[in-house]
């Protein structure tokens, strides 16, 4: 059997009794290492497993599949994932990759950042499409990700924005000299991800936000020393919200008054939110 | 302090281990059980916690929310959500009023069924807004979810679409003579929300969907018996998926063929998937 466990957001004991259970008892156990991290380190989990931890970097999940499924017909392989196995990122594939192998496979399902974004008081059934932000460099802005955010906008609804992380990329330099050296992990902060949000919106002058649109910023959801900030865009371009891992959310116009109440605490500034908050949000908008 | 403790989708022992801890240690443990159902009892979840559980039905959450807090200021009590603590339905007052108290508050996250759909292969950045579905009564068909499916379906996108549940419900006879009795509890079935959206359709003709729109139902999500079915609305009207709780999703139009290739595994008629299928929807619809 193949099982994929979500290990949830923050840290080791995140996991389920149930995922727990499995992983002490499976023959392998590998940790999928390269689209989201916890807040812990591999050692970590293998002490809090008592079992060694495979990393599953992507060359192994997207190459190596086979080597992962290797004797899962007769004995359990774990593939344990941060957030929800079928979260941010989908792992249909390695499931289709087994059962074409004739191997069957279970779903642990946990926290993922889509549903845990809910810890910022925003009603999740007022979330329109979700959107990535990529670190943008001096030639490659993508900006797809506007036309999206414009179509929740224009029906009020809000946007979670997941923010990029590099974690083991080869350096462009590294591979076109054909080495593969990585460069050091890179976590995107909400900062950086709402001046790129401004970036785009200066290129694309579509309006679908601005520098004063209210958003909350949101680091570390579920641990111990998880953070929320509101602000305009403007705001967050300036604010610290510490280490990874960070996400966005692009505040509808079509909100409710509990929702404000709850996110107003987390305010930069309040009057700032009061007042952007009066010129467009709210249920009568 | 205040614990928001997700108990995830299926069985006791989808908790997490951090939520058991504190499970365990609380002063007094309180289960929200009228917006959601795990698929054990109260008495399962006490032998597994080694602890007594306190039901909190709607009237004591709505109105005694004091009660629940009581001396959450010097001891701990843990506040137990079927899903997450913030998932499909918010239990932000709760915290907010907490906050009033001078209580604090933290939550630990779980599964909620609006990630846990990703279960079903469909990729949960493709999903719109999500909607209610309500049991409708001979005077009573409330269709202002159409709407929001509609936007959805306009913009080619996913829309999850979570199925009433009755549970302790007072009757409206006993309701009008002043009893609380209450009524058996009543868990809707993906046939009955996939025939209510054709009733829907009917009456509106405004062509968001129709009997030929493809569709997932899921049922018990995360459980070791959870099933998926894929295949036309009119051909969910007619499927038995076993025991509560079930969801449907109302499939977009701009689907991944990764995505067709996983629900297609569970297709009532694989034929009829096909010709649906190659009618309006993948990428290049």
């Amino acid at each position: 059997m193949l099982y994929l466990v979500g290990l949830g957001l923050a840290d080791e004991t995140d996991i389920t009794v149930k995922g727990l259970e499995i992983v002490k008892k499976a023959e392998r156990v590998y940790l999928e290492a390269y689209t989201s991290i916890l807040l812990v380190d591999k050692e970590k989990l293998e002490a809090f497993y008592g079992r060694p931890v495979i990393v599953a970097d992507r060359e192994l999940v997207e190459s190596g599949s086979d080597d992962i499924l290797a004797g899962a017909d007769k004995t359990d392989v774990a593939f344990l994932v941060v957030g929800d196995p079928f979260g941010a990122t989908t792992h249909t594939d390695l499931v289709l990759r087994a059962r074409e192998l004739g191997i069957e496979s279970r779903v642990i399902p946990n926290a993922s950042i889509m549903s845990g974004i809910g810890c910022t008081g925003l009603q999740l059934y007022n979330f329109g499409q979700t959107v990535s932000m990529v670190f943008f460099t001096e030639n490659w802005k993508p900006s797809s990700y506007y036309d999206r955010v414009k179509e929740n906008v224009q029906l009020g609804l809000h946007t979670l924005v997941l923010v990029d992380i590099k974690v083991k990329e080869p350096s462009w330099e590294n591979l076109a000299r054909g080495r593969m050296i990585y460069e050091p992990p890179r976590y995107m902060t909400v900062a950086q991800c709402a001046s790129q949000m401004l970036e785009t919106e200066e290129e694309r002058k579509e309006g679908a936000f601005g520098p004063d649109s209210l958003a909350v910023g949101a680091a570390r959801v579920g641990a111990a020393d998880q953070k929320l900030v509101a602000g305009t865009l403007k705001e967050l371009t300036d604010v610290d919200m510490g280490p990874p891992l960070h996400s966005l959310v692009l505040l509808g116009r079509k909100t409710h008054d509990l929702e404000r109440d709850y996110i107003r605490q987390f305010a930069v500034d309040t009057a700032t939110f009061d007042a952007q908050w009066a010129k467009g949000y709210g249920a009568s908008s």
